[in-house]
């Protein structure tokens, strides 16, 4: 039960005992097109070029960066956590301006904010979900105002933490990139990073981007060329069975009814803990039900243990990992993840009497 | 028997069914170690900055050029085949003046061209086992004679399909930078870099490389930070159960005893090929046990039949891959694999066998 990763899909674990393929075989290729289908409804997108990233989020994230901006472009970036700061390197890393749209940690960043903040941006970048403090943003009106307004800029959403736990809606939203993590709603180890990347996006791919191993012109040969598939590198084969099989377990539930299961674990969690004294760290109204965090309650811990040693305590004697704050918040803040295979009633059960049992 | 994957080790399969952990779990944080522990093994190393790089090879080798190639460096490059190729376009991106030392395919690199070719290179990068060809290049001497002549050039090999099928010996050999990947002799699914970065390195990190993912600076702090780890990026958890396991399988074995099979695998089927007619690609005297090629006996194709759709036929009746040539060689050269755990004189026979009643 921490930020990620998550308990797998039984499935999943299943899934790791298929015989190995070979990346160019006919039924692995079967399976990897299988995937970017169950992508594309997971995305909710019909983006032809829609894969596992061979990497994690981060390398996901990455890969939104690299290909579409050239030195001196203008991406303006929401940060109101570690991972919106994290998109600010990165995009520094391809030669950007970086134009910085801050919220305070906790509180949600502001959309009109994120358009107002340049003229004319090559790229508007937001985390949907951030991890490091559990608040969701806004990010569903920022594509289509764009559009409306017939703005340049690409919009490009952070789905790691809220891709298959909330709703994201890639091709209503008019979002033209995102990427996920395979280790937190999706309920699969981590490993990959799920991309999408709309047509606007290949209208302006960098010819040879600095990265090469994340080259969108290259990776699109193998992963959406008709016939046989020009080889790049080889594909991680167990973790895209992996991955299929988990994508397989949330399309069989539903998407849907994935969204209400996360809600409604995560309502009880919140609920339990606000009954139990604990102050919870986001802001009303932007939530995340899959990732809750709650001030430490300094005023509870067991003689003689710090948060770090509770968090040790519950993990030693119940099996649960929750995780500590991030950046500012390290040692002030418990982040508590409810997310994929995870996100099930008993675990808030257990959680909640856990801590009755531990705190005093 | 591809050119990789290979298959793997049974003690990896299970090791995929383990419980997941959270990547700052002290469980995950020791195995973690110790699977540095035993890369440093089997790469007879002993730098401290020796991990898995959560991507296949070809990140493996981005790590290692973009964290020390600097806009204008001159690198100096062997190529005779796909992965020397390779490295001049990762290289390119970086910024860095690629000069090229060349050997026809299927011919081994003149390790005292690659010395000469530049007055001061800051690299000198080459392939120890190319892939595409299945030529040993002889790269134990670089390191050595670049000390003894106080050259300030860093010695870069790759090793993806030479670790744990034939000698590697990063200390001994002088070798500054080393990359490998799972899928070839470690007997260990596609996903990880097993990566080692000697002192001469870190003296001349870039502070802030063009990648985030692949940034030695920061991942040295998860990777071997003393006490509490600097998350980065969440660990690809159960694909490092896997090397660690896959590694466990090759120690237990023995580094030499794995040697003496790959030879015995290759040897074997190269002479069971040329008693057949074939007629070997690579050079006598730099042929790889552990990849052998061989030109496509085209007068012995069952009538109606081309090359790949022998290759089709090995697959379907027998469940045996072989891979076709790449680059011009395409149609006109197989690659045949005998790696990690796949390496058995068994599998040797069967495709023997297989080839008889296939061909005419």
């Amino acid at each position: 039960m921490g930020p990620g990763p998550s308990n797998p899909y039984p499935e999943v674990a299943a899934a790791f005992a298929r015989p190995m393929l070979g990346h160019l075989d006919p039924e692995f290729i079967a399976l990897l097109d299988d995937t970017g289908d169950r992508l594309r409804q997971v995305f909710r997108t019909a983006n032809p070029l829609t894969f596992p990233v061979s990497g994690t989020g981060s390398a996901g994230m990455e890969a939104a960066f690299v290909n579409v901006v050239r030195p001196g472009d203008t991406v303006v970036v929401g940060v109101n956590g570690v991972f919106g700061e994290r998109m600010c390197d990165v995009a520094g890393r391809c030669g950007a301006e970086v134009v910085r749209v801050e919220a305070e940690w906790g509180r949600p960043l502001d959309p009109q904010a994120l358009l107002d903040a340049h003229p004319a941006p090559a790229l508007i970048a937001v985390v949907h979900a951030e991890t490091s403090t559990g608040v969701r943003n806004d990010v569903a009106c920022l594509g289509q105002q764009l559009r409306h307004q017939d703005a340049e800029a690409l919009v490009l959403v952070d789905c790691v933490t809220s891709l298959g736990g909330i709703p994201v809606e890639i091709d209503g939203w008019a979002v033209d990139l995102a990427y996920s993590g395979t280790q937190k709603c999706l309920g699969v180890p981590p490993g990959l990073s799920p991309f999408t990347a709309g047509p606007r996006v290949l209208e302006r791919l960098i010819d040879k981007p600095q990265s090469w191993y994340l080259d969108l012109n290259m990776l699109a040969k193998y992963v959406t060329g008709e016939g046989a598939r020009a080889y790049h590198h080889t594909a991680p084969i167990s973790m895209i069975f992996a991955l299929h099989a988990g994508l397989g377990a949330l399309l069989d539930e539903g998407l849907d009814a994935s969204f209400a299961r996360h809600k409604a674990c995560g309502e009880a969690l919140q609920a339990g803990l606000v009954e139990r004294g604990f102050e919870l760290f986001a802001a009303e109204g932007h939530r995340l039900p899959e990732l809750t965090t709650a001030w430490v309650p300094t005023d509870r811990l067991p003689a003689g243990v710090d948060e770090a040693g509770v968090r040790r305590l519950l993990l030693e004697r119940y099996g649960i990992e929750i995780g500590g704050g991030l950046g500012a918040f390290a040692g002030k803040v418990w982040r508590v993840g409810c997310m994929g295979h995870t996100a099930r009633m008993a675990n808030v059960t257990l959680l909640l009497g856990a801590l009755d049992e531990v705190l005093t």
